[in-house]
This record gives structure tokens, C-alpha cells and sequence, in this order.
């Protein structure tokens, strides 16, 4: 009988603690991919590259000049060798090579179809995308997507460390939360079922159990527009918590929750802000303005007539991000207090004027990437709302189960994940930060 | 203008630093569910529940036996008191009320429907499932998402700890990975998309990206049969490694991941196991036997005909389960090397025997947990293997995109977290541990 006991001692080095100096004069085997091989006339450099970036390799007596020619972008080697320091070499080390092995190869007649060594991709998104497999090799692409790993590792453990609980809700439901056509239908045994817009009334149920719940988790729209900044599938960072005294709790919360993950990127993801130069947002006093005002100075500033008083155009989002940028020289701003009828059933209203919300959206460099508030709790007001809606009661007896049997105050937010990337980055197009996005048009790969 | 600058402090204390002392004589305030109300004829306690746990409460001349009276489960309130020690109280303390604020109320003429503040509800499933909202707040109920929870953050922890980088891979798919009938089809603004059954071919391709990668996130099966151990709805535990020497490098792996979880458990999530009753497993030394010798062992031991040599049923991997537990003591066992006609078209065949792959399950008390394995990294080979099973190889264009430019050796698993927490609690049923389990006929709440 064989037993299988837990991880056998690695036999290759990580890349980082060869730079970080500890293998020097010693040596060291290392596996990745055949990154370029340039020949230097009485030697060449094999550039290899590993998750962690690249390392020169350099050819010797044991092995050639010849050996190393014959290989090819796409292989994937094991080398061994001694590590020397080298101020030319990128990361400022070198390894002599004292052996090669090829572990695999790409098929006979491949040629890379792009040029994934460069620093910079200069090709187009369209071929970006159709070519994301290999794209995503690059390595200021996939820094992107270490970042974006950052962002989500931030929210948890920071949620983690507020006592807040994480929970995974179904995707597939028999009602849509957010109300509106955007939702795609499904075939379930022959009833009819959707996929999931929001977690919003699992995250809210959760809310009776465990107080403070949070969820990073897929959610789709099947809105039929291709614009620059929405995805039809996209990830949600839910959190919902209960208790609260007011809709300022949770903006209050997404404060810290953001300062600690722009914390955690600065330190544990340092390089891959360097490589993708990104000037991390201040957060420690983020202006918080009513909606109404918000339309109202931004009217004054740029000299712009107030179309619709209820409604914020995308336009308008980006001036109240300029607006803010020049006055009070933050990145992001709280609009709160949105009208009611552009807010979903479950929003609190203002008890001071019913013709709002106790809630908010967070723009970011003029871009909405988060949208939050307090739920209704009590069950006759919840109701009586939904009346008022024209809504059918019935349909949501599992989500009013809630409210019947008593729910504390509460309220949350949802963040979209590749928008906050995307503007953190300053991309252009939200499809940048997605690893595989879908859209209208594209479902593969 | 107003600024939100961060969190604010917190006006309540935690029910786990009454616990350990901290406030011991003074005086606390505290938010929670009214979970029970019990008349002791010269005063009356108050039970408090938080997501920590409960706290007795006495009444007191402030705070009146009337008072307590006219409460009701399932109300919020907010208390204040001062702490003393009690060791007849549920966690040796309780508060001696000062004031009592009432936060939110159930609906007028709502009776809780279940008997939530006892230890163990004696419901049927299927009551509980129907009124899982509620069901949920059960303390015994509560603590198993506490354990998943626990199971996920371990699992991500390790494979951080072992350099593999998270990914989010997309839920909406072009093609199926794992082949067969059991895909939900959905409408994609004109085209056919399905829901992914698997993270397969992204997992994969992303190994070429990030060397190590891992994913916890919903999949999707739309298995026609209700039995006590399929869900159509569940979290599959995902990770890939490239440079791999063997399938054994992946199995050595999870042993020590599994290790990292259960030494997490018994050490951040001690309450919910004690809540559960549950006996962490050992996993430092996990027997591996092959298919073909597991099948052999049991036919031998319990005198059991062997009807198919290719194929393992559920009575057999009980029964395998039942010998390594009789014979080794042994929870777990790796059964390697299933028949190349059982597993998918990207399983790595056994160079000495190609009627057998370089794969695994892993069997927890004699039910598969996880299925893993080696892949094809070659192009020509996946491509032959297409060809000999009669698949067309234009329909599988992107993923055969990574073998094409390049694939370092590697291979991966999946892991049933419904599954592995039922197994670890040994609950009969599966949608015992899912939250809101999604079946043939349950597609609510």
C-alpha cells in the first residue's frame, strides 16, 4: 500500500527569492516558460519566465550557444545553473546555465500570434480578446488580473477582520431582485428560472442569521447595450450588514474596507502596481454629497442645464467626479439620497422626504462602482411599498419571510469588481479587466 | 460638505469579549434577536442572540419583568447592563439590565413557524428547506456555513501560501467541458450559451498565464435525478499546477491542504465543531490504491462479485470507504488510475496501460469528494484523443489555443464542497449543507 503523506520539498526556487538575493554563487533549478532567446554573438541569453516575472539565463561550456537556438517561444524548460548578481539583467540577476531539460513543447507548426514578450501589447482589444488565452501571458496583462486578485483578497479579509460572515447564495433563482428586462431566462426542468442579477434578497435573508454577510461572487445582466464600461457577466462585491443606525454606516464601512485594500496593494502587490503604474486613490475623507446638490453644483461649476431632476446621466457622473477632483482633490465621491423611483423596492426611503433614499452611489474618477443603502426591515412598510409598486405580494413571500419574522435594521452594498479595476487602472474599456468578458457579441473564449 | 473618513467606533461590544472577561462589572451595551424570554416568577431572563452565540439577560428595577413580558421573538433590540459572572447562564455570564431599546419588530400578527431557539430542530428537511430564511437562524443550523466558510478560507489560504494566484473564470459558457447531457442551456441574445458545469478549460488556460491558480465558485448540473447526494447548484473547489512531476504532485497537495483546513477548523471555528459534534479526520498518511486492486480488495473482503471492471458504483466506494477505515483507520483514500473510458477527453492516459489515466478521486467515508488528475499538455496528443472519440476539433478552438502555443505539464481537481462538508459532518443529505440548495423540484427560496 502507498501512502500519500503532503507536499513533497520543492526541487526549483521561486524567482523572488533568487532576486531577494538568497541563492547567490549557489545553484538553483528553475521551471517556466521559453520567454526570448537573444543571441549576443559569443553567447546568447535564454529569458525565462515564471509567474513571478522574468530571469536570465546565460549559456556556458555545459550548455550551448546551439542548445538554446534550437528552442522555442511557447516551450517550457527546467534550467539549472549558478546565480551571479548582473545590474544589467532585469531583477539584477543571471543564472550560468549548467543544464536544460524541455518539459513540453507547443505544437510543430505554431508560431506565437502575438507578441507576448513586449512589454506592451500594441494590438487592438478586439484581438486582445480573441486571443485572451495567450494575451493574458503578458505580462503587464496578467499583472491586471494580480491586482484585481488584491482587490478581492482586501475586501475579504478586511470584511473578515469586521466579523463579518461570507456566504455563497444560489445563481440560479426563481425571481430577479433588481426588477427591469435585464435578466436571463433559463430552462429548469421545465420551470421557467433566472440567473441571478444581484444576491441582494439572500444577502439581506443572511443579514437575520449572521448579522454581517458578505459575498464576491458572479452575477449577469443581459443588458443588450455594448457600452465601454458594462459586462454581461460580471463579479459582484456583496456586503449587507445589520444593526446599523444609519445609511452612513456602510459608506463609513466601505471607507475603511477600501483604505485597507489600497493598504494591501501597496504592500503585497507593490510590483504589479509598478508594472501597470498605478497612483493608488487617497481615501481618507471622501465627500459625501447629496444627489440633488451634486446636480446642482455641478450645474453652476460647468454651466450645464439640469435635464431631468431625478436622474443622473452618465455625463453628469463624470463632471461630479471632476468637480470633486478640482475642489476637494479626491478621487472618489458619495452621492447619496437618490430618488425613489430610481431605486429598487427595498430602499429605504427618507423618512424627511419620501421622494428619496437613505442611499448612495460611490463614483470613482466619475464612474459609478458602487451602489448601496438601509433596506426596509419592517414588513407592513415593506409591503405597503411594494403595493404602492403595483407589485404582486405573492411573489416574493420567501423574500418577505424575512420581514415577517423580524429583521434588524440593515443595509448594504454592491461594488462591481472590473469597474473598480478599470478605473484604478485608468483603462478605457471595462473588458480590459475582465479575464474572459461577455458581452453582446462575445461568449468565447 | 460633508466627509466620510472611515469607520466609526463601534457603540456595542462583541458577545465573545464578554466571554473572556473583558467587561466583567461594567457596564456593556449590545444588540441582538430576541431569541427567548423565560419567567422565573421573581425576575425573568432575556436571551439575546448575536452571530457569536446568546447571552442571559436579567430583568432588574429599571428594566421590569413587564417590560420583558411584552417583547417578542424574533424583535431586535438593544440592551445595556453590567456584566457578571453566572456559571448557570449559557456561556458563565450574564447582563443585569440598565435599559432596553426595542430596534425592530416582526410583523403584527406573525408567529415564528419553526421552534428556531431550540438546539436542534426536529423538522423534516423538508420543512426546513422550505422555510430556510428562518431555518437558518437555528444556532445548530448556522454553525454548518460557519464550518464551510471555514473550509473555503482554508483552502484559499493554503494555496496562497503555495503561490497559486485566484482567478474568476465565466459561468456563462460557448461549449461544455465535461461532456454529457447534463448542461443547462440558456438564451444569449440569439445564440446558444450553456452554464458552466466546470472551470475546466479556464482553469487550464490560466495555468499558462499564472503557473498556479485556483477558483471557489458556483458550477452548474442539470442532473435529472433527485438523490441524496447531487445538487444542480454547487461550489466546486478548483485548483491547477503546472511543472507538475506526476498526478502524485496534485494528490500531495490536497492531502496538505486538507490538513491546513482541518488544523484551521479546530483551531478558528472550535465553537461550531463542538456546536456539530464533529471529529476532524486525520490526514497524515492518505492511502492511494489503484481502481482496478480497490475493486479487487473489496470484491475479496465482502464477498461482492465484481459486475463491471470499468466502472465503480456508490456501493463500492462504500465499501472501499469501509476497508480503508477497518484496515488503516484511514477516512480518506486516493483510488487512482480510473479507465480511460470514464474520465474526459483532456485526462492524461497512463503511458504503461492507456486503458487507464493518471487520475484520481478522492473517497471521504466512502463518497467521492474530488476528481483530479493529469492532463494533456501536448497538442498532437489532445488532438489525436479528440479525433479517436469523434469529437470535432474547430468547436474547441480557444481551448486548444493554450496546447497549441505551449503548456507546461500540469494537472488539477475539483472538490464538492457541499460534499466534503457533508461527509465532515455526516449529514445524510447534501442540501443539509447547502444554503439554499438548488434540485429537481427546488428552485425556492
Amino acid at each position: 500500500m502507498q501512502f500519500v503523506t503532503g507536499k513533497k520539498e520543492e526541487k526549483t526556487v521561486l524567482l523572488s527569492e533568487i532576486i531577494s538575493g538568497n541563492y547567490t554563487h549557489k545553484s538553483v533549478v528553475l521551471r517556466g516558460f521559453v520567454h526570448t532567446v537573444r543571441d549576443m554573438s559569443e553567447f546568447s541569453f535564454l529569458v525565462i519566465r515564471t509567474f513571478e516575472g522574468i530571469i536570465q539565463c546565460v549559456t556556458s561550456t555545459e550548455v550551448t550557444k546551439d542548445v538554446v537556438a534550437s528552442l522555442k517561444e511557447g516551450m517550457t524548460v527546467e534550467v539549472q545553473g549558478e546565480v551571479h548578481e548582473e545590474l544589467r539583467a532585469p531583477n539584477g540577476y543571471e543564472i550560468i546555465l549548467t543544464r536544460l531539460l524541455i518539459l513540453s513543447e507547443p505544437a510543430k507548426d505554431s508560431t506565437m500570434p502575438l507578441p507576448i514578450s513586449k512589454w506592451k501589447l500594441n494590438t487592438s482589444l478586439e484581438a486582445k480578446l480573441s486571443l485572451r488565452p495567450i494575451a493574458l501571458r503578458n505580462i503587464r496583462e496578467r499583472a491586471i488580473f494580480k491586482i484585481q486578485e488584491g482587490i478581492v483578497r482586501g475586501f475579504r479579509d478586511f470584511l473578515f477582520s469586521e466579523h463579518f460572515t461570507e456566504v455563497r447564495t444560489p445563481k440560479i433563482v426563481a425571481g430577479n431582485a433588481e426588477g427591469g428586462a435585464n435578466v436571463f431566462k433559463l430552462e429548469y426542468f421545465g420551470k421557467k428560472a433566472f440567473l441571478a442579477q444581484s444576491p441582494q434578497f439572500y444577502k439581506q435573508t443572511m443579514v437575520g442569521v449572521y448579522d454581517r454577510v458578505f459575498e464576491a461572487a458572479p452575477v449577469f445582466r443581459a443588458e443588450k447595450h455594448n457600452t465601454t464600461r458594462h459586462l454581461n457577466e460580471y463579479t459582484s462585491l456583496d456586503f449587507e450588514m445589520g444593526y446599523i443606525d444609519s445609511f452612513e454606516d456602510i459608506m463609513n464601512m466601505e471607507t475603511a474596507m477600501l483604505t485597507f485594500i489600497f493598504e494591501l496593494l501597496s504592500k503585497d502587490y507593490k510590483k504589479e502596481c509598478e508594472i501597470l503604474g498605478i497612483n493608488l486613490p487617497k481615501t481618507d475623507k471622501i465627500p459625501a454629497v447629496r444627489f440633488d446638490e451634486a446636480k446642482q453644483l455641478v450645474s453652476e461649476k460647468y454651466d450645464r442645464k439640469i435635464k431631468n431632476p431625478f436622474d443622473l446621466e452618465p455625463e453628469e457622473e463624470v463632471l461630479i467626479g471632476r468637480y470633486f477632483k478640482e475642489e476637494y482633490d479626491s478621487d472618489f465621491v458619495f452621492v447619496t439620497h437618490y430618488p425613489s423611483k430610481k431605486r429598487p423596492f427595498y430602499a429605504m426611503d427618507d423618512p424627511s422626504d419620501k421622494r428619496f433614499t437613505l442611499s448612495f452611489d460611490l463614483l470613482f474618477k466619475g464612474m459609478e462602482i458602487t451602489t448601496g443603502g438601509q433596506r426596509i426591515h419592517n414588513y407592513e412598510e415593506q409591503v405597503a411599498k411594494m403595493k404602492d409598486r403595483g407589485m404582486n405580494i405573492e411573489d416574493f413571500e420567501h423574500y418577505l419571510m424575512i420581514h415577517k419574522h423580524g429583521m434588524p435594521p440593515h443595509g448594504g452594498l454592491g461594488i462591481g469588481l472590473e469597474r473598480l479595476t478599470m478605473r484604478l487602472l485608468e483603462e478605457a474599456n471595462v473588458r480590459e479587466t475582465s479575464l474572459f468578458p461577455r458581452d453582446v457579441s462575445r461568449l468565447e473564449p
